[in-house]
């Protein structure tokens, strides 16, 4: 209720703040005998992690996460797992005027209205930094689902500032620092460039899909499926836009051209973005979220302090200059503990979710 | 679990299918010793009530509210408010043809996939009509927030297809069959009898708003305030894109614009929408809707049957040439029943919502 | 999360007053496809109906069950099952007094401190009337769980005040107006006699059982099998403890006799009451509860009224002298559902509940 | 949904095995601003501790807890509060055989039905180790519900297997390894010392009490106070009956006599156990809880392996003669627990739980 738990079935807890000893989560509802290491989980984490290019803050934290329970024998129990990440890199300063301003755009002002008390170190509990545990958990929840159902999840950057990038291919994501799906970056390494220099921050668009999801997943009335991924993704720090399939420009279509024609081969359009009336209908889930700048900047901004006095903030320290650039992995996460939470959910009514097996054929034709 | 609820400490069941026998709601949270008659339910639900002009389904529906519990002489008691609207207009009619056929752009084919059996009577669970017992329970939640708080919450329609609408005031709203905060909608009139004419449907952009919300709402993790907003707005029929406070136009932002300067009489600007790290800052809440066009359309469109095979499907009876029309009032329950949750979990860690207090004057500047 | 909400994914949504218009409940996540009727629920209903002897209260309601939705042709669809009950016979009189005045032993005086408000007319909320919806949910519970698993479920009365009744056959409990498995209930007739003579009440002691329960159901640590067993027979109104398998006999068993041994066909004994560290065993499950007397009783009884003057109450009406009697449908639908919703816990995590099939022949070597 | 948080707006995720590296517990939703050091809660985790006499399990177990998160400057900020407890004696043996064997009494048979894979090490996950994470989150439950209403918790020994214990004082309770409130134990430390002889176990009986309790708390239906307690206290390791006020008693009473009578200056008895139709009257709350004979014992006992083949399991190692005598702390722990919640969501009802006012002039007069 205090929402730090995601999910019900695979319920996902997470604790911590960004300058805290460590960050973490416990997941509950993990289904038993699945091999699982920390190996597993490392990897969504390194894509994630900071300091790995000049685009992103220079914090030095290895995140690496220890399995405190949940696992015996290298298979899951069914038991809640424990994930547990040190903070290795947490500077000690003097915090003692940050404490007392409010930084424009950051959660200051209404943690100390909500709470009469905060964290004010590297933002505490708002700190962007409290997505690792989620990729960590979204790991365990792709590895699953993938070797149950063959559910990939993939994202990439479809934006940053003005810059609208084509979609070339999947397989050049990893290749670059930005999650671009382009052989060539050199026009966004220039602009992120010339943002650092100016001192300024920009904002970014990003995709998320999953390919092979079960058909049947999602409920019709609340927990549609669409309504919970525009939770999942509303809620990882600095997005401010959500859009299922066609999103936005489904306001100008028309009747006669927005609902995706049917065939015996499958779906012909995909403007629904997978899901049906709240249901995923086995097409590939689609979601574009909008990512605003990175509020720290070192460019002097207006506010007031506690006392409600006016005061310059400026923002100094290690920060990212586009926050979009990292969310990619996170927003994977976020997506997968969507479709495993309903993949569970399906299954406590309906016994297995057979519809797997409609799913394949329907998705062989398609992609 | 099966997504007949919405919320937690001001929950809401939610049954019944379009063409069923009655449709209604449980209220389970509402605080006691509130004034409380079906005359203040009714009022929301005529706003959303079929058949009020040419522009909207002709189905004749009085949508007359029953209170059958929770009331005691005048006044909540603190237990279950039932509501129950019943079904007065369901034609009967044979469904032989539409139940073996999936609708494109409907929940046809997803439920047949999820529950393997479904209600074909007017679309059943998965009709719009499900809304109304939500804007019954939104109504309840208005009130007591109002008197409460003072919050009000509004709503009005942004854009139609191609048609952007510039607001001009709220007064508008009620005076013409498009919720449009404009004197003079002779080209909506006209862009909806072309539409019409032509057998097709269009979609929708709806704003909606919330003015003197207390700050300190919201949960910092998962259940952001905004997180809750998505994942209600998302959840209503047809609905996909979701915008909080700048939304998508974030993405071309630049920090130095985007986060909000604050000053002693309050912020200046709102690219937030009222949240900041996923908890209210006092601000109004400002969200945008997308909603598809009407998959319900009487041009021929290709689709399948229960057998896999090809079929053209022609959609007759009542429909909306423009499901965002009726949509504001919608909008503006669900975004009602998400504060609302919020006040009481606020209450629930913090005593009062203290910081109500501190709200107003803050507002007062703002506004 | 105000409590009157049974279960999660099995989720049982109570609503109504002793006197208001109508009771009922609302059902989310039965499963699709399950043939259904109201007279599937009505038997259970009929067997907690008041005025079925002399014994009970003369109360004349014949508490008819409708079913409003989830139903189609004749079959659940997987949404919302909305029960409804109404009354038809909340005599109209003067509550002016009784409304005043706080009856010892009911919830009179507690409700007044929570909500500062009640309504007052047969106990309004308080009632034990509101189990009525109970034991239809229960009966929807009852009927998935027989077909699917072949688990039956049966109560039966164990001592009324201090007449211990000792266990004959299941088949003598309908027979009789006690629930007793017993031939001959001549001493209870006479025993209950003379009790209404004069004008008081008594406890009793109630066995609800259930066979055929698949292996593997309940969580380990907090939602224990027998933890949920506890929480559903407290929350039965009048309940005052609550015992699984040897209860307190246990407090002075040794671990050499108390621990059951296991045999290649299965348990030795049941001390355990079908529960192991919180998960079902196959056993059958063994459960008993303490019923206290009945607290409205002519008999004068000296109270306060909400000006904190003293008062003497006397509780006239109808009235069931040992509500004991009544309760054993309550109990066998409150057992259902707790087994329900971990039936289809156990689905969610473990695809189907194979392990019914390995329970089968255990069950047939015990019983 | 698994079953291992407990409460949901003070929310406890519990996670750990008994010979894995940590256990530990996240508590979300404890309010902002209350002083908390670890100091504060090893006090309960060391009346808990194994190893502090001749009559408990002699596994060497400092318990001592570090808190990982939701602490500032030594007070708590309203995030999560994570704790964590090293294992430190976990010795390493040889797990072959147990792990193909079921110990009767224990979860070993349904864990292996449940989850088709265990940890055998020390009981794994069922172990009654796991209830110190439960200690540890009532200290801090305690201690905030001591600072805002004045609320105590208490607990003793009633009964060791025949032997019951008359209740004396409870200043006695802290100087006995019993937690007995009488002043002379020799003839407990007798009993125990021949049963250890014997090789056997024995039950016990314990009562835990809550003094003032703000009135008010608790829902009507299902979230009963005395249900919650009822769950809470059944989901204890080992417990098999639960009472609340004159429990199983109460079913020899006449009505005449149980219902407690109210005067301008109380309740003049507590048969009700301080609720009252689910809500606490602000009379003490009196549970009684029975605990199984430890199924852990020296002397063989006949069980079946996994392959279904007769074996004679012996139990060796570190063990509780009395699983009951350790038991104490934990009941009150879960007791303080259920009434954290329960006064959190009379808040989110009514703001603050103003009827705790109330409350204090009622239980000057009764105590």
């Amino acid at each position: 209720m205090s929402g730090n738990t995601f999910g019900n079935l695979f319920a996902v807890t997470n604790f911590g703040e960004s300058h805290g000893p460590a960050i973490g989560c416990v997941i509950d509802g993990c289904p038993p005998g699945m091999a699982l290491t920390e190996a597993d989980i490392q990897g969504d984490l390194d894509r994630r992690r900071p300091g790995t290019s000049r685009h992103v803050t220079q914090r030095n934290e290895p995140d690496a996460v220890q399995i405190l329970s949940g696992v015996y024998e290298g298979k899951t129990t069914g038991t809640p797992i424990a994930l547990l990440i040190q903070n290795t890199d947490q500077r000690s300063k003097d915090y003692g005027q940050i404490a007392q301003q409010f930084r424009p755009g950051h959660a200051d002002f209404t943690y100390w209205k909500k709470y009469g008390i905060r964290d004010p170190r590297g933002g505490g509990r708002s700190s962007a930094r409290l997505t690792a545990p989620m990729v960590a958990a979204g790991a365990v929840a792709k590895k699953w689902l993938y070797e149950k159902y063959g559910t990939v999840f993939r994202g990439c950057m479809a934006q940053i500032g003005e810059i609208a990038i084509p979609f070339e291919d999947w397989s050049h994501v990893p290749h670059n620092p930005f999650f671009a799906p382009v052989a060539d970056v050199a026009n966004l390494e220039a602009y992120m460039d010339a943002l650092r220099k100016a001192g300024d921050s920009c904002g970014a668009r990003i995709r998320v899909t999953a390919s092979n999801v079960p058909v049947g997943l999602g409920e019709p009335l609340f927990d549609k499926m669409d309504a919970e991924i525009a939770y999942a993704m509303m809620g990882i720090n600095a997005v401010k836009g959500v859009e299922i399939g066609a999103g936005f420009a489904s306001v100008t279509q028309r009747g006669t051209t927005h609902g995706d024609s049917i065939t015996p081969d499958g779906f012909e359009t995909n403007n629904a973005g997978g899901v049906l009336g709240g249901i995923t209908s086995g097409q590939d889930l689609e979601v574009s979220i909008a990512i605003k700048p990175t509020s720290s900047i070192i460019s002097p901004r207006q506010s007031i302090d506690v006392n409600n006095q006016p005061v310059e903030v400026v923002t100094k320290g290690r920060h990212d200059p586009c926050v979009g650039i990292r969310a990619t992995p996170i927003a994977e996460a976020m997506l997968a503990l969507v479709v495993m939470e309903h993949a569970l959910r399906q299954r406590a009514q309906n016994g297995e979710v057979s519809a797997a097996v409609d799913a394949a054929p329907l998705q062989a034709s398609f992609l």
